[in-house]
């Protein structure tokens, strides 16, 4: 199980196959259909009956003789005070790209998305992007500063924040940049390379509408805020008014129940709701209140849409309603026939996922998926649909709906309108492939 | 911050107070109150002001010096593909009660809950109880066995099971001695100690009803399940049919997005929701269906009542309502007067809670605090209320209700049924006390 593509399970490549050819042939037979009540428990229940047959005369050795966490004393507690996953999941990590941006000053590392279940994010998984390489700050030594348009400037320690009315809510976050190389038909071999800049978590904060109030913001002259990170980026980003005056941006120090991880903005970083990640800045040490926005090089040069005419939109920010299969995924190999769970995940910066449905011949027939709970808005929804899959080539894709009413859309009629030579904001349905063999791989069709 | 009472940060003890005793003069006299809309804002942002004095006149070096973060080239990501909390924060890890079953066969971990925040605990902080010591068991060799009143016995592999149709659950797990040692009126010093065998996690895995189904269980004459792990234990439980049937008993690998850490039962537990933790059998080898409970030793000699009169409950396993405020709570100091975020957890067996009173004076008056969404059944719910501390000694309470109308009890009214020499199954309300020096401490109010 050493490597990405290892998990879930019925997806694992050929030198971590459970069940032997006997197995396959069995189960390709199928039988024991007496009792069954549908395709689906015909397809699976199967699985069971060789290795029932195996125990009983065979001989399963996991079954015949007792493994030795059966028969000894276990560990006691805190040896690691602290937990960590198991050893046989270490192939599940944070990667980086080769190539990409390996350098200390703008770094990336994706999140395995093909590996992951449910919708929140481990926190040793979340991706991580950086401007400037990360930190792990003091937070004794930590001050947020709020300036610009208010009655009293003011300086806040983390002692005097964590003080405030905190609430707790369920986001997503992705980076703007999140399926970028897909523009240029570059078909990255995983999900983790392809989606991987992508978490969801429980962000723990309090409400940058209270710190205003506090500080008597103009709300009338002051439209826009500007948002500033403690590391050496100047990364600086220009957020609309009403979006704080919604309630929803956080000045966040919780991350899934603890504190932020120092690589993802530890003691403090700003939440925006359904807005792409570089807003969303860490080591926050600054809010300006401004009457328009700043321009910063973060949102002047980066960050922005090339359209086919050659003029760039700007301030492009919301994340617009996506999904992705994550299991079966690119590199990963359907063991055998017979029933498989697909899987995956849709989000939108717009609000809840209504619907999400999937197809295994290309876009030409779809089945709605089941939606997991809870489906809650501007975070990421699992959805699941049961396939049983009959040996031949197909291509699996997802296309989700948000309750605003946009639906995901095909890379032609995404490109038909923003072209090939974007960066940024690329949430068309993904594709991917499987052939006779089980191989799955990256495909984009249009 | 590097001991268990550290967070969160405005209740740190005394050498981790940022604020000189200038300041918290200047907080006590109040001030800048023209702008200020209500006692909360009044006593909250006050808080600003000295710090910003303080770094305009006097000079806060936090302020006045850029700190080596905001001018040095940051550390690259994938130093950790596997990330940690920041170094910062080592204080906040499990932590076993001295001398309390410090033994390998036998042993628990406390979560801290005083230091985490909305409903999620992270994975590397979840409490742990063995009965015999934990094992990281090779999910190549492990198997799952169903028999009993079954037409088809079976065996499945984990990739056999990693196939089946999956669900993602948020629940809760509370062991059913969680505040055990308070039956006999001890007062341990800490949340972590009185209540820190709950954790609350997104569970995946299968429903055990699907698996029965395929293997054609006898639904009309087993209505008990024996649920066996594979440990050295022996852990048995028996769990009736109609918690299976309502499709909520898991067969489940992940946890909070990822597989199972090895101490909570790596790679297959049972997620029973609502019902006490010994009834979720970690590392799950064996599903038995037969006709009447097993009466095994975990429920036959623990986990049982002892009513006064001498005589003993059993198969009393769902977790009624219960909630406790995790800050201020025991060990903490509170910094100074003014505002604080009083927050804690409620929870319930028998679905979601409705409600959560908080009192400040011992139960006299009660205010109803605000509930953090999303509030799931048989889940953590976060509450939240807001509180200017007068400097006057206080007891602070709080009162979960379910949506089954059930209502947390005191003290006196629980051991007016109960009686004091249980060890199982304490919900009564949980006081903590707060000087006028602002220390705080566990106190038994009836």
């Amino acid at each position: 199980m050493a490597n990405d593509y290892a998990r879930p399970g019925r997806v694992r490549p050929a030198p971590e196959n459970f069940l032997s050819d006997e197995d396959i042939a069995a189960i390709n037979k199928g039988g024991r259909r007496d009792f069954l009540r549908s395709a689906f428990i015909a397809a699976s229940a199967a699985l069971a009956a060789p290795a029932v047959a195996r125990a009983q005369s065979a001989g399963d050795p996991a079954i015949l003789e007792l493994p030795p966490w059966s028969t000894s004393l276990g560990l006691p507690v805190a040896a690691n005070p602290y937990g960590m996953p198991s050893k046989f999941e270490r192939g599940l990590v944070r990667r980086e790209s080769p190539g990409l941006t390996r350098v200390g000053g703008s770094s990336v590392a994706f999140t395995p998305l093909q590996g992951l279940f449910g919708i929140i994010t481990p926190s040793g998984l979340h991706f991580e992007r950086h401007h400037q390489g990360w930190h792990d700050i003091d937070p004794a030594r930590h001050r947020l500063m709020i300036n610009g348009l208010v009655k009293s400037e003011a300086v806040y320690t983390m002692d005097d924040l964590m003080r405030l009315p905190a609430v707790s809510r369920i986001h997503f976050i992705e980076c703007g940049a999140n399926t970028g190389m897909e523009w240029g038909n570059v078909a990255v071999p995983t999900v983790q390379y392809s989606h991987g800049m992508l978490s969801c978590s429980e962000f723990t904060g309090v409400p940058l509408k209270l710190i205003l109030d506090m500080c008597g913001a103009d709300y009338k002259k002051g439209r826009f805020i500007l948002a500033e990170g403690a590391d050496g980026s100047s990364m600086t980003r220009t957020i609309p008014m009403e979006m704080v005056e919604s309630g929803e941006v956080l000045v966040a120090y919780g991350m899934n129940g603890e504190m932020l991880r120092p690589e993802n903005g530890y003691p403090l970083r700003l939440v925006v709701p359904g807005v792409q990640g570089v807003s969303w800045v860490k080591w926050l040490r600054r809010i300006e209140v401004g009457d328009q926005p700043w321009a910063s090089k973060d949102e002047a040069v980066h960050y922005i849409d090339l359209m086919p005419d050659g003029q760039h939109r700007q301030y492009t920010s919301t994340q617009e309603v996506k999904s992705v299969i994550t299991s079966p995924s690119g590199g990963q190999i359907l063991l055998d026939r017979g029933f498989h769970n697909i899987s995956g995940m849709a989000w939108s910066g717009r609000g809840k996922i209504t619907r999400v449905d999937v197809s295994t011949d290309g876009g030409i027939n779809w089945r709605e998926a089941r939606l997991e709970t809870p489906v809650l808005s501007k975070a990421v929804t699992r959805f699941n649909l049961d396939w049983v899959w009959d040996g031949k080539a197909a291509i699996l894709q997802s296309r989700a709906t948000d309750d605003s009413g946009h639906i995901q859309a095909s890379y032609g009629q995404l490109r038909a309108v923003r072209g090939t030579k974007s960066i940024y904001h690329n949430n068309a349905i993904q594709s991917w492939k499987v052939t006779e063999s089980g191989e799955v791989s990256n495909v984009q069709v249009l």
